[in-house]
């Protein structure tokens, strides 16, 4: 057990920081709520915005830069987004020795700007869709910050879409949901539940906000990537239209989506351990580290040979020469979460054999040299699927069913997780709920008239059936 | 010609901005100085981007993330940084509701936050060097913004590195001097002068700056990236600290390098004419563009094919299938600088033939369409060739030597560029310079005590050979 890190069942959010810290992902800054992402938790988000990237750029999407600050008058154009942030804007007032004339905003999302480019670029339905992207950093100011989790500035990916039609503005909206949704299964292999949120936790601005809901392992619910659908909203206070085939003006259809730093996080309390950070390969800096039991010649040759063979095979690998002792290279190994490491010794060797360890279940094998690749392969493929089956596991321990408050109140005491409950729309039952360890509706998965379902809190009908759980 | 681009010769500052609005590279944004990157200027930025964070990560460099913003307190440790940012520094002030206690610099530069993290990081020589980069946006607070070259928000990158000694660190700021040098001649297609500024010309805080200078078609300079070595400055303000082999306490040595979006408009002014935008290959979005003559079955079968084979190989293909013209979309493909455009059409197919079109000749082939793939390789080298080979000519025939004022100020006069001419080291020679069009010295070129040569300027006994320019 690494002496610098709390074990879980201490003290969960203790052990949390200490993982960030012991990894080497993060550092805290002289700059009040804010961070230093190191090299190896940048390289975590560097791989998760390639994946992204990609993803986003397969579906036709464009990556822009706009610009970092927002004038107050254009922030305010749009009337409930402003009241949503108002409270958590940083603002310039000062460049150089002058005071500006007018407040600017940094960024806490960059809709308004959007609305603003779209405004001026979108004239007819020839123009439509736009697809674009931008990668950035936004500045929310948050009284309390948790490395990754809550921070005053924050890396993110914002995609801004606009549309002729409703039809293809909401399919827009479900398609990169799902593109999240995948994106958490196959590569951080966190489960997920995807909805709708509540009118009270829908995105400020939003017609609705549709959104991907992950459990940590003690049972805590993480908003971990949102995606939102504004109808016309912006569209008409940003004056966003276009002649559409009948040669009418119409306004546009507007998505927006995003996902931040804080999906570090969410990796993080899925599923590492007391030992420290555990990574699914698919996302990674490295997924093999090689390391020699004995600084010896024939030893480091092997070791550049198998490097060699596997970086051909398109694995990302490292090696640790340095001068420390082979068990301290194993325990920094497990810390930094390396999700395979090979040992190389001359004991081995002189059998013909090297030593392989998972990180995920701590297992060693000892492998023939000539089987290394396939079996680091096959391997690499065995820990991604273990650590989703394993978070999954968790979802499905923590997911239950609630008809009352009381049952909600023994779940959350005893075993926390995702509660299924009838709701029936009132947002006076959404409050009372939270008095529950601040429980809240985590997203909608169903909405209809029931017959026979109840709300969970005040008895009467039901309209929706809703995930309910503890907030980070 | 088109229509919506001013011609170089009318007016070569009005033709820039022309070709960047007509390429759609850049749009305004209601923000004042500051642009919006569109998709075309943006996917140049990501080639750049890509390009050169493979060339930064093998010779060892990680990237990281400071915050963005820096206490006032923090940033005016080091007294000449500041005293040189201190007119162009933008400040948050408030943050929410609340006025701050300290006021936070949107960060200039960086330099202040790494030595930060690295008195705190540091310990041991076992802990040098760190090879440190970042790419984020940072702000300076100009009065006069032109796009790419003038902006209140840039993009760029910042690569930050502390050493054990100071010959390793002097190495790091050539070394990272060269690997400017090579992106631009070998990606860019733009030869360069590179040198050492001068005192007045220097980075706040630097020992020394080391610089890329650039010539524009019009015979104006840029300054294009620059690598700055401070020695111990900046530690001994942030007390970085490291026990080195000998079990002492030692300043540890240091530098910085960068490069922005600038780029972008480097390469505008070194290749384009007065259709637009002309782009080297090795940078464009796309390096080929395919467009149909008609809208035909055979026709489109025949592009996709072409795609897929280009594509396999590793070539960046778009086409164009709009309902536009084929010469509309000739004019596009021109305006917006894809190095190679190849037109397929009926009459071409029947005889077995492609036309492929050089943007930065307009030279016309028809090619057989089981040679277009081999056709296509070689045309992108020769047009990445002839675009450097063109820009150096340029270079060499604006390339003067002057012995006093009056050559200066004829050459500056009648046909400007890089003048070659010896100086004695005194500012105010330079400053006298600065009276010939705004001439400035570019970078110092050799430097030692020289026995014939004299003063530019005023006569006496030269220190150093320099290169002049008019400024950007």
């Amino acid at each position: 057990m690494n002496e610098k890190i709390t074990s879980r069942e201490e003290d969960f959010g203790a052990w949390y920081t200490d993982v960030c810290k012991a990894a080497n992902l993060v550092e805290y800054s002289s700059v009040k709520g804010c961070t230093i992402l190191e090299p190896y938790g940048y390289a975590i988000w560097e791989n998760m915005q390639r994946v992204l990237d990609d993803m986003f750029k397969k579906s036709g999407h464009t990556n822009v830069s706009m610009p970092v600050f927002i004038p107050e008058s254009l922030l305010k154009k749009e009337g409930e987004l402003i009241e949503g942030f108002a409270p958590e804007v940083a603002w310039v007032t000062e460049g150089g020795s002058d005071k500006l004339e007018e407040r600017l905003a940094f960024r806490p999302t960059s809709e308004t700007l959007f609305s603003d480019y779209y405004s001026k670029k979108v004239k007819t339905y020839r123009d439509l869709p736009k697809l674009y992207n931008q990668w950035c950093n936004i500045v929310r100011w948050e009284k309390e910050t948790r490395p990754f989790l809550r921070s005053r500035e924050i890396l993110w990916q914002e995609g801004h879409t606009v549309h002729s039609t409703e039809g293809e503005a909401k399919l827009e909206a479900d398609r990169m949901l799902d593109t999240y949704r995948e994106f958490f299964e196959k590569y951080l292999a966190i489960p997920v539940v995807t909805g709708r949120k509540t009118e009270k936790e829908k995105f400020a601005g939003a017609e609705y906000t549709l959104t991907v809901e992950a459990l940590m392992q003690n049972g805590v619910s993480l908003q971990s990537a949102t995606s939102h659908y504004f109808g016309q909203k912006f569209a008409k206070a940003y004056d966003i239209k276009f002649i559409n085939k009948n040669n009418e003006y119409e306004y546009v259809y507007q998505t927006s989506w995003g996902c931040t730093t804080r999906m570090i996080g969410a990796l993080i309390m899925s599923h590492s351990d007391d030992r420290g950070l555990v990574l699914p390969p698919k996302i990674a800096p490295y997924e093999v580290i090689l390391i020699p039991i004995k600084m010896d010649e024939k030893v480091l040759a092997i070791i550049d040979y198998i490097k060699t063979v596997l970086e051909g095979k398109g694995i990302r690998v490292t090696f640790d020469y340095s001068d420390k002792s082979a068990g301290y290279k194993f325990a920094e190994a497990e810390v930094k979460g390396v999700p395979l490491r090979i040992e190389v010794g001359l004991r081995d060797l002189d059998q013909g054999n090297v030593t392989i360890v998972r990180r995920d279940t701590l297992e060693k094998e000892v492998v023939k040299l000539n089987d290394v690749v396939n079996a680091t392969m096959q391997r690499l493929e065995k820990i991604q699927e273990n650590l989703y089956n394993r978070a999954l596991d968790n979802l499905k321990k923590r997911t239950y069913d609630a008809k009352n408050m009381d049952e909600v109140k023994k779940i959350m005491d005893e075993h926390p997780g995702f509660v299924n409950a009838y709701w029936c729309g009132d947002v006076n039952c959404e409050l009372k709920m939270k008095e529950i360890k601040g429980t809240k509706s985590r997203c909608i998965i169903e909405s209809r008239d029931y017959k026979e379902e109840k709300c969970v809190c005040c008895g009467k009908a039901a309209k929706h059936k809703v995930v309910w759980g503890i907030q980070y």
